[in-house]
């Protein structure tokens, strides 16, 4: 390994995303996708990657072996996670420490319990057992050639029930040899002034016996503060943090890297990433969010597709003047975009910006700004939204700029058939009928789905009339059941996102039923698509 | 109005969801949503309800009008928000300010520049001019006999910039008669160890022209720390919180009410509401995602469905000691429950909690436990989860139990056809047959769309047969895409709830495609249903 590309030792950004993170609910991690986190983690430069339990979980045994062959990190270490040695064994004998040198991972985190009652009714053994179980392991692992982190689990609560043990604790795994001793906040129920009067009071204490002595944090959200209860540990002195990608994990969930990270780079102007990294903010939350196979949080702070979203009529037209006056940092530090919503709360102003950011100067003409609002806003009665839906809005605004809607094809009729028959037979078949340049056409298609079935039909319809529908690809569709809030029944909304290979656009459909609302989406994306292409509209 | 029941003036819980939470990318409010809104938060207990700007806004206008008829308030009083007078004019002079007024909200919000750049730029007036439009518009509404708060817009950035202008505008505000001086982080940007300090100063400035001046902090969340710097600000001595419901507002969003309530009730020991109010906080919270429209988030600190959920392994067999070891506060105190997850992490010992909870005892049969654990592992590889779908998985345990499925019919095929055709014609239909209790049936329905009329068909194939179903009723519906990670095409999830009246249950299906993931959800829902009626399996 080139220990020389690494960062400075002197500051820990440590990510247990593959571990803790993957308590969240909802997530579930093949090790391909402990993998693939792996390398977007790296990428970012977070300095540790602690990628599971060896031993304790046949899965995270199997990713470290492949971890050991297929990752090339440039910027972290490998950490493999465990517990201290059984109590009343020896942790030279004891299964779960071998299986933690096995797993060939540079660092090991050993988690440790540091609350009394914790001792004493999850160990079930006396609280000097507890501490011999932490120097033996400690001194084990130290001697086969490992770097060691404590993990004082509930660390504040045992503090708060018997501050001296706790304390002792810590000492006990500085003495053996612990390289940082993080403090956890398992429970997650603190809040940042009392963490950083905790961690202060633990460095003093720590210092009275080995000077120099480290001390890391690992923040759980429940109270909604973990991202401040990590910087309230580093303003007391802690050089050390856990974080989680997009703050996944148990309960509300963990510490998010993302914010803490961009504070500490941008708040506290300190170098804890790679130079360039931070740019990459953005595009490496999405991207893991895209391996954990959840949506990304769209209100994320820093990295959030709404983070520098403006909705407001009288921000947007204070931002006509300069955007810094509306922004804690310049979006694209993180990688990020500002972007200026559509909506009938922001009038004029915003729908002028809005225009002007797709190549239109509304600006000029007064009465055509006044029916593009009025449209949306008559849009958006029916459940449309244009605020991530640009190429269905430049549609839109194109329509109001013609007086008509640009057409390719002029449609006749379509119909879907979905359906399951004896003997496991199923099926999904859709029929499409319109006429494009004078010519009539009548195609069939199948699919895995309705909606895929009519994609197909429309393709296969339009075939040789529009060569350049074969380069569009539909790259992620979504549904979204919007509640009628007066009992008068529900409303389908399906947003589609269509490449050409070298960029993308997304259009919004509306509807009783998912069918229908797909095939409004997916005809706006395909006359968007062609008049990208350049073409112009036939009928 | 019954100043009596209010709770009493020391300290303001403030929210303004109807104002800034409304300016949530996503958000659209129609007069009665705000209605409902408000009835919700003065039952949750704030002490004041900001809910737009009258005379800026047609609908802002009328919500107080019929807020004013309509609206009963037990504990909040209603605030309308406003800036400052016109540069060069005069506050009786100006209707914006009469808008106000003629609102008849007792309380007015005041927004006034703090910020020097944002005063000459936005405001384009001189600073002078600006403090004379805070002292003018301020004693105009207190001789209109409205009690007046007023919002200082940018003040942390104003007060980083130009620290003495920040401090005159806040005395201005205050010798001219407001309540409160609230310090607003427009621009999100802030720490807690910041705004402890800001606040802290100010206060002291305060202080030497105006004992027992208070101040208020309005913080947004760029940071990810609007909770935190909310009770930073509290602790420096503000007594006036602005919170929005589930931390809706622009860009990332505003504190979160709950959070921020939890805290200072709960942390503080604090009573900020009226008795009984705060275990409502689980309930109040949904039924305002609810009307708004937007998922509840599952992750919210307090209040969030998996925010009291467990699916370590290693925690569910702590857990099974004692629970409170594992949660920072009792999940009842706020509403709330506590859930073991069914997860392939957790293993045997959560499974056998879940079954615990669902009235099953797993631990005597180490055998049916750890094949249902098999079971739930194979089902989640094909996409399924049980972490929210409860009925679905209590069924697969019957299975296990019982070693087959119990079936109420046996279906022998299904079919749906969406079209649309020539002059608007559209429609959809499904057609099933199956047989029950040795009858064979064939049924059509028509339905908004191809998943309501194959309910509507299943229901008409059964009608006379199974009277029971005719009491249950699909009371939410929701799809999940799951991307194809690795290129082979997506899956779709459909979760259904479903609900008799008395109780609800959720069933989950996965698929190729919404229609036949949407059929195994509605079997699921429809044989649980049948089985909680009490009736016997027949096939």
């Amino acid at each position: 390994m080139a220990e020389a590309s690494r960062t400075d030792d002197s500051f820990h950004v440590f990510d247990t995303t593959l571990r803790d993170g993957a308590q969240r609910e909802g997530i579930n991690l093949t090790v391909a996708d402990k993998l693939a986190i792996a390398r977007h983690l790296d990428e970012f430069g977070v300095g540790f990657i602690e990628g599971g339990w060896p031993g304790a979980n046949p899965r995270d045994t199997e990713f470290f072996a492949r971890a050991a062959a297929e990752l090339d990190l440039r910027n972290a270490r490998l950490v493999a996670f465990g517990a201290t040695r059984r109590a009343g064994g020896k942790a030279a004998e004891d299964p779960q420490l071998a299986a933690l040198v096995t797993s060939g991972a540079p660092v090991v985190t050993l988690v440790a319990k540091a609350h009394d009652r914790h001792v004493e009714l999850a160990l079930r053994t006396t609280l000097d057992e507890n501490l011999e179980m932490v120097r033996d392991s400690v001194a084990y692992l130290r001697a086969q050639g490992r770097r060691v982190f404590i993990d004082c689990e509930h660390f504040f609560d045992g503090y708060k029930a018997n501050r001296a043990y706790a304390l002792a604790v810590v000492r006990a795994a500085h003495e053996a040899g612990a390289d940082v001793v993080v403090l956890c906040d398992t429970n997650g129920g603190m809040l940042p002034a009392g963490v950083r009067d905790t961690v202060a009071d633990v460095l003093r204490d720590c210092h009275t016996y080995k000077p120099g002595a480290r001390i890391g944090i690992h923040a759980q959200d429940d109270t909604g503060c973990a991202v401040a209860n990590t910087l309230a540990a580093v303003d007391a002195g802690a050089t050390h943090v856990q974080c989680t990608a997009n703050g996944y994990g148990e309960r509300v969930g963990n510490a998010n890297l993302f914010p803490v990270v961009g504070a500490l780079e941008i708040k506290y102007d300190r170098r804890v990433l790679p130079p360039g990294s931070l740019a990459e903010m953005t595009r490496i939350s999405h991207a893991i969010a895209e391996v954990v196979n959840l949506a990304p949080s769209t209100h994320q702070p820093y990295v959030g597709f709404s983070a520098f979203a403006h909705k407001a009529g009288l921000h947007a037209s204070a931002i006509k003047v300069d955007p810094d006056l509306y922004q804690h940092i310049d979006p694209e530090t993180v990688g990020n975009t500002m972007r200026m919503l559509v909506s009938d709360m922001a009038g004029r102003a915003s729908v002028e910006l809005k225009g002007k950011e797709l190549g239109y100067d509304l600006s000029t003409d007064r009465d055509l700004a006044g029916r593009v609002v009025a449209r949306v806003k008559e849009q958006e009665n029916l459940g449309y939204t244009y605020e991530s839906a640009d190429a269905s809005f430049e549609l839109l605004l194109r329509d109001e700029v013609r007086g008509s809607r640009e057409r390719f094809y002029t449609l006749e009729s379509w119909r879907t058939i979905s359906e399951q028959g004896p003997n496991g037979f199923s099926g999904n078949e859709a029929t499409v009928k319109l006429s494009a340049k004078g010519e009539r056409r009548i195609a069939t298609g199948e699919g895995n789905g309705p909606v895929d079935a009519l994609d197909k039909a429309l393709r296969t319809a339009l075939d040789g009339i529009y060569p350049q529908l074969g380069r569009l690809e539909l790259v992620d569709y979504k549904v979204r059941i919007l509640e009628g809030q007066h009992g008068t029944g529900s409303k389908t909304r399906v947003l589609i996102e269509t490449s050409d290979g070298t960029a993308g656009w997304s259009t919004v459909g509306v509807a009783d039923n998912v069918v229908a609302a797909s095939w409004l989406a997916l005809e706006d994306a395909y006359t968007y698509g062609l008049i990208r292409a350049g073409l112009e509209p036939t009928e």
